[in-house]
């Protein structure tokens, strides 16, 4: 089988979102990496890391995504033939090799690899992702082995997506401002016999009218005793007074997300919920306060388990976790690192949190106050700026 | 390390979309699958799957959930602790093995198996499953061996979505209702000066306002040149006169999905815009009327590829794929069956096929009409009725 690396010529059908500069260097980063693991080339199947080298971008990626990095040339990205134009039209990299609905995506990749770099050489390609499956990685491997590569298992854009430059900052702040008028709608739209639908459209609406892209994970409206779920969504239950009601709203630009989190009540809140409320406001001090460069995440986290304790309450999720480039099914990079148990790694300047402290109890509420943060050469910064409490609709 | 299987007890939080019958009919025949194959165990790890066996269900599956069903009770969802209230308090199976943050599923996965089936026996596992990463499942399958297990690699699921039941049946029809209404709603909007995100506004509004659940992709909202994009979606573009723009719009109900496509022209439609449309108008007429219980899908797809060759354009893409239970990053299920080149497969009673003719003319627009439609008794049936037509905007 032989392949045909295609170049996209003509502009752009948009502009891209960051410099040159920005993508030359993350290019630049992993040869790095590769250089330091002895490897000829790196294939990525993430989207989060298809996306961060190459601006390749759709949230549609059942159809197996694979960019091959080597030393040199722009990274070219094997695709599905109805996808190719979103590299070669409007991507950094515009480079691609094609294939048809009916071919074997694995073959496409071990024949465009023969296409860039003869065995034998030595091959990284990332075994933690999601979007190439266990067989799959089998075939690669078979694959591989018979024609005289070395396969070696690797996950290398993941650590250089952790710590964000000014560019990356500056879509994150944007992305901040888009979720700050979606909260504002949501809360605007809440009262008794709202239903969660209805703040659900309005939350669309404002993320979608103000520049928001499609995010990783929907918005996350729910009300009463469907506020106790984990991670459901609206369902067309309408608000009845002493609900509690959850809103968490992913605005997103260039990619990036900034989330944030909000419980509001319907009418005035428990005595319960004031104490949940108490002990989420000074765990977001505490862990704000102790954030900066150098810190331990295990540290970070331990805080906000004792501050919890002290208010009475046993914390039962982590601190938070880093975000960036966002695509199905996550918003949030907690997979790359997370404010938690056993997370000995380090704060670094640059790096970006949504931070989640809050209580579900089991079929009454669920009642979290979160920020999205970015770590400074100091201390720690949130990107929102919408009232830290529980509203009152 | 022991666990413990958790029971979900007292009334659900919300009621469920089918009936007690209905799961069972479904558990019943993977049991029987499972007794052709000779397993005592079988553990399903797709959203898609673990939903139709249990109705689990939530957006967020970055951490692993797995699905274990032997030969008695309930089928035992591994979840994280965060995500399990939507077993225990809102699905049909209602069990649940739960793992904190910070703990390794994998062992818990193999944990579990131990606590429900004791070694030796046979456990059938996913391995086309994208959620289990293929370093995962090389750890289940070491961690199974060294207990004594023996793993099949098995797709015991996806056979069964294929053919849908009266109630999957109805809850797709309510999802075109839905689709309809959002796809109105879009091409009211439709005008010269119009943008992208007006579109996706409005649809996600409309969508969310008439019971339409998160879908497992956004509407595709793109004109212009963007319209010649695959799955690109809103990104602030104005419609200009002279434009195609592209409307993909999934209305969902219960986890089911009834996509619907249109295309639209600000002004009037161009010469070969038209002569797209009578391809994709004729192809849509011959495919409906040649689908019937035991015609095989590549003969339907020749049907199609024949038509658009009469009408002097070639074919890029499957004719249709089958639609069902969705969850990102894809609506369909056309990695279970696709009507395209190569597929043997027959069609039969209560298959659903989303059908996309069309052509994508790189940089300059893409233009295609889809129905999604049932496999009856002796036809096809279209779910929804919107005017087969380019629109003028």
């Amino acid at each position: 089988m032989s392949v045909e690396v295609v170049e996209g010529t003509g502009p752009l059908v948009a502009a891209l979102p960051f410099t040159e500069g920005e993508y030359a260097r993350r290019l630049a980063a992993l040869r790095g990496e590769m250089t330091a693991a002895g490897l000829d080339a790196f294939v990525a199947f993430g989207p989060e890391n298809i996306n961060y080298l190459t601006g390749h971008d759709t949230p549609a990626y059942q159809y197996l995504q694979a960019s091959i990095v080597t030393h040199d040339g722009a990274p070219v990205t094997v695709l599905r033939s109805i996808d190719a134009s979103n590299t070669l039209l409007r991507s950094w990299s515009r480079r691609a090799v094609i294939y048809a609905d009916h071919d074997d995506p694995v073959q496409t990749v071990i024949s465009s690899l023969r296409e860039l770099i003869p065995p034998p050489a030595r091959i990284g390609a990332e075994d933690r992702a999601f979007f190439v499956t266990p067989r799959r990685y089998a075939e690669l491997a078979a694959g591989l082995a018979a024609a005289g590569y070395t396969l070696v298992a690797a996950q290398l854009v993941e650590p250089l997506r952790l710590v964000k430059s000014a560019e990356e900052i500056a879509v994150i702040r944007a992305a901040g401002r888009i979720t700050e008028r979606a909260m504002q709608a949501a809360m605007h739209c809440t009262a008794e016999g709202t239903s969660e639908n209805d703040i659900a459209a309005a939350v669309w609406a404002a993320l979608v009218s103000n520049g928001g892209e499609f995010p990783g994970l929907p918005p996350f409206i729910v009300s009463g005793p469907r506020s106790s779920l984990g991670h459901a969504t609206w369902s067309g239950r309408r608000f009845e007074v002493g609900d509690a009601v959850n809103f968490e709203i992913p605005g997103v630009v260039a990619r990036y997300v900034a989330p944030l989190f909000r419980t509001g009540s319907i009418g005035d809140p428990s005595p319960e919920m004031l104490a949940i409320e108490a002990a989420c406001l000074s765990s977001l001090d505490l862990v704000i306060d102790a954030m900066r460069p150098g810190v331990r995440l295990d540290e970070i986290h331990r805080l906000n388990v004792a501050n919890f304790a002290r208010h009475g309450f046993e914390l039962a999720h982590r601190t938070g976790y880093s975000v960036g480039v966002n695509y199905a099914p996550d918003w949030g990079e907690g997979d790359l690192l997370s404010i938690q148990a056993g997370e000995t790694r380090e704060l670094a300047e640059g790096m970006v949190f949504h931070l989640v402290p809050g209580i579900y109890l089991p079929r009454r509420f669920g009642l979290i106050i979160s920020e999205t943060v970015i770590v400074t050469k100091d201390g720690a910064e949130p990107v929102m700026e919408v009232p830290r409490e529980v509203f009152v609709g």
